[in-house]
């Protein structure tokens, strides 16, 4: 239970029933899949898990079936940020009663916090928690760790690793520098898969990306491909995946085309918290489709009915066309053109 | 009850004990003392007023008890965010039977979303709600609401005003120009006091302001001195109260300068939630040295034993001088230099 | 010829010839006609009038041609800023002979400069120029210069106004409580029209304004509306005023939109020195129309022969309205559907 | 002449007389010495060689005496922005004919453009230059050329490269998964060297790095070592060089802290164009003797008389230490302290 995280940790997205409820049952069902598919680890409530659009007491339920589930076939990373540090650090007490391996808290958000009030931040809960600590940066939503804050926190024992989402290489290299003199057993985990090759390259010890929850055994064989230095092969497979990265991140409000994408290989996720438009329901439908071609070509599920556009070789050519082809075909069943 | 949101309202903080806990007493005697200085209206759970650092429980117990002690002296805009639509819908409902006026719901944040999405979050809202919502717009926080969105949630008879933090005066005259012609009864608040007196010249109808927690009088003042018409004094006033407002607002991390100077009023606030080391302890004490020569200055305090800087007749200069005796003097005391 | 900088200043385009070259009659008409119509004064070379996409001799030319077609009857203030300190101070010095009023220089562009360097920059101009500086501060495309920068450049007594491109209603309070209680006589002007009103009621001394190169009438009525107090008139003229400005401003890249209004005023501006592709020249003709309906409901032009769409009353949904159908209006004329 | 450009090219900085002209003696021996430290190749008329702050004639001058300099021995990059596409023609032209291996285009900047517009530039200068076009993108100084117009644009026989100084790996990778099927032949250049080993090791072809007008000999071999695949010394060198690198570009304002590293290896540099104020030169004495210290480390210069503090092993914090020492020394000597 104490060994290093390393390797692909999954943030997976929590399935709901119809009425917006934690459908547990598929939960399940989910964790098992993503096991047997190969992923070194879960990361439930990241922010692909919607960790903010659940209520405190569901957090802690998704945690507890997670480790349940898990039963130390692979190691949990609980995501453990609630409102302020107190109610994180009876987070981090709980997730550590339920087994979790190591939990991973977010940098302070909505507010822009300094560096100093970052630090005091991850200090107290340093101080006061029970289980290993994965710093959590994420600068598009939260405030940022800077490097010289992320050397300042290495020296509790208790902050173990951190997840970096920036996918800035440079920075990573950085923290690197500044931190593995100091704590050679520290971890570096990137959230940012379309720059996930190089960064296994440069040194980190894996991902935890959204990614795994769609392709497990595509991301399974990439880590192992990169770590036993194919380069030509793993450099293949990273332009390939990028394609379904941008397909699902930038095609509609994140983390709806993580959840098309999972929806795909056969669970049940439900209704988003996040209420949605007619037109975005038209848009998901061809992003659906759109995000079908891109899978069927990696083999994992079968061709929509109707057909993929030719490919051009291109990824960004092919994703172009495959969306616009797809809104057009649902405005047309839609009578609407 | 159903009187047109106008004028000055407070986004109060709340106090709390050594413990960190709610202070209810405090705040109750808080909530009096605005009122008698002649705010408009109170706006609990506000982003000055750290509703994110309160747990779900307690944001319900802070609306309970600023509805009742204000006790229809003035209206309750109560800040209603949870973690997703129906949880808000939830604190909605609950805030209507505790008697709030209308509520304010700061557009989703964390993640950004696209204009569709913000209108289909507050859209499910506002067929929902049994109370008027006010539409929280703050942009360096939040998903921005823009003006087309805007124009169309106006066309909810629920949605009744928006609260609009950007300080950005020409997306305010865009925000008016759009839907006035549609829904003339629709109310435009500013939380960006810094331009408070053009806003109100150009039509706004208020504002919700941290700094009328602070100088209740002076804010109230300013309001009756601008809607009066006279011009020159409003533009005095106006340039002092940015000195005020910016060394609350940009010499510590947001909220914690209006907090130091809530306490030079005479109320004990308590410890922010959000941790602090000793560096920012320091800043801290010569922020409020600083802040209570600028408060000095407007009569409402006394001026520190020790004196104030002579004043250059310069805001920007004088706070600089102010801020720079403060950190010296405060080393020289720990014997630092 | 010293006397204050005041009132609506024109940032010009220059007239190019179907081969690109300046057109110098063409030029001198449009000068000309600006006087008439009640500008205060002529900002060549500024953004709005492309000064980066002309050689460092062409940057003459336009001085020279305008300073001589003014001859006196309204002020110039050139745009000065050259490749370096050296080449600007140059500048100065042959805009001084051409009988300029003052010059306008823009911050450092493209490297972003410290507010340290920003003021070497025109310390070092302010020392050796023979003609009184504004300084140009448009911080969306050059580097900012702060408040304490233009405190400290107010002692040198060269630098006589700022001309504040950002729209900030707060900063330009910060600059005029900053700057007034040492420098009484220094100049405030605005570059950004959408908030020209509430500038010009805050104490604002003018504006650079490219809409008064287009309805220059207009402009002037609104600056001694405004002065004059009149404030429901003025407010509603800043709203009718907005909707045009943000046509011209963000329907296209700038300052395209201003070249087709200012065309639809009968000048023969000719191509831009940007190129274009096809799909833009069919956008520029929508556009084209779209200000045509606006600029015919301010009674300066008259209506496009097939017509307008009905005013909503809401400058925002007419102006999306308007531009739609013309794009539509446009490709059937082209057989595109 | 012909052959691909690959491999490491140094963005040249222009040696400047006492009187800020052109020090073409000094010009030529720096030349020299790069070309024999093994440089593939030199860059004039980069950001670091400062381009915008030479005139027109100047920026030609520099490319007649680079290539002649060069003499055949090493490619040259020639950079080739003016005022408008007519204006970059001619200079392709120019540059062509004094035996350029190519030209980089920066995209227009100060105005920020759309990718239409962008695509409109660049296609104009590709359809009439006799000379290879790289296109470059630097998104914090230009107009981002974005991943579909870079494709659209590599249709164009004539451009045949791309400098991207980002230095976003993703943005990379789907910048050669969206070219390379179209255009096999392709050239992807860095600019920001602070990624440069992951940038190689997924593809990219060579960079234009400023670190390499540094320490030639180091850039040279980091590059031999990481093509030839040794990856642990490359990561090393990969790390060792940020550390320079940092304190090159943000120690001070860009490209400074360059011009001070080149004068530790010899060259008299001269006064830059951008002017300095006092404070600025006592920054620039303690970053200099921070660079020396850090240049030592590397064997290439001697360590300054006074010594340098120990090495921590974290380059993040001896960067810092040296920084904070080397200021009060100067102070000291100054007697300001």
């Amino acid at each position: 239970m104490t060994s290093k995280l390393q390797g692909i940790f999954t943030p997976n997205m929590v399935p709901l029933t119809a009425q917006g409820d934690i459908n547990e049952a598929e939960l399940r069902r989910y964790i098992d899949w993503l096991i047997e598919r190969g992923v070194h680890g879960l990361y439930p409530n990241g922010s692909t898990g919607e960790f903010l659009r659940f209520t405190e007491e569901e957090r802690k339920r998704i945690i507890k079936i997670t480790c349940e589930q898990a039963a130390g076939r692979v190691p949990v990373l609980a995501g453990a940020a609630e409102a302020n540090a107190r109610e994180t650090i009876k987070a981090c007490e709980t997730y550590y009663d339920y087994g979790a391996r190591a939990v991973a808290i977010v940098s302070p958000f909505y507010y822009k916090l300094s560096p100093e009030s970052v630090y005091a931040y991850f200090r107290e809960i340093a101080l006061n928690t029970p289980i290993d600590v994965t710093l959590y940066n994420i600068p598009m939503f939260a405030s940022p760790i800077d490097v010289p804050t992320i050397r300042r926190l290495a020296e509790f024992e208790r902050v173990a690793a951190i997840k970096d989402s920036s996918g800035d290489m440079a920075f990573m290299i950085r923290m690197m520098a500044a931190v593995k003199p100091v704590r050679p057993d520290f971890v570096f985990l990137t959230g940012w898969e379309a720059a996930l090759v190089p960064m296994l390259l440069m040194g980190c010890d894996g991902g935890t990306n959204a990614t795994s929850g769609v392709v497990p055994e595509f991301m399974r064989k990439l880590y192992d491909i990169t770590m036993a230095g194919k380069l030509d092969e793993a450099r293949t497979m990273q332009m390939r995946m990028i394609e379904l990265f941008d397909a699902m991140i930038y095609a509609a409000d994140f983390p709806e085309g993580v959840r098309a994408a999972v929806e795909l290989r056969g669970f049940n996720l439900g209704p988003s918290r996040q209420p949605t438009t007619d037109s975005q329901r038209i848009d998901r439908a061809a992003l659906s489709r759109s995000l079908q071609c891109i899978m069927a070509d990696f083999g994992y599920v079968d061709s929509p009915q109707e057909g993929c556009p030719p490919r051009s070789g291109s990824a960004a050519v092919d994703r172009i066309t495959q969306l616009t082809e797809g809104v057009i075909r649902e405005l047309k069943q839609r009578g609407a053109i």
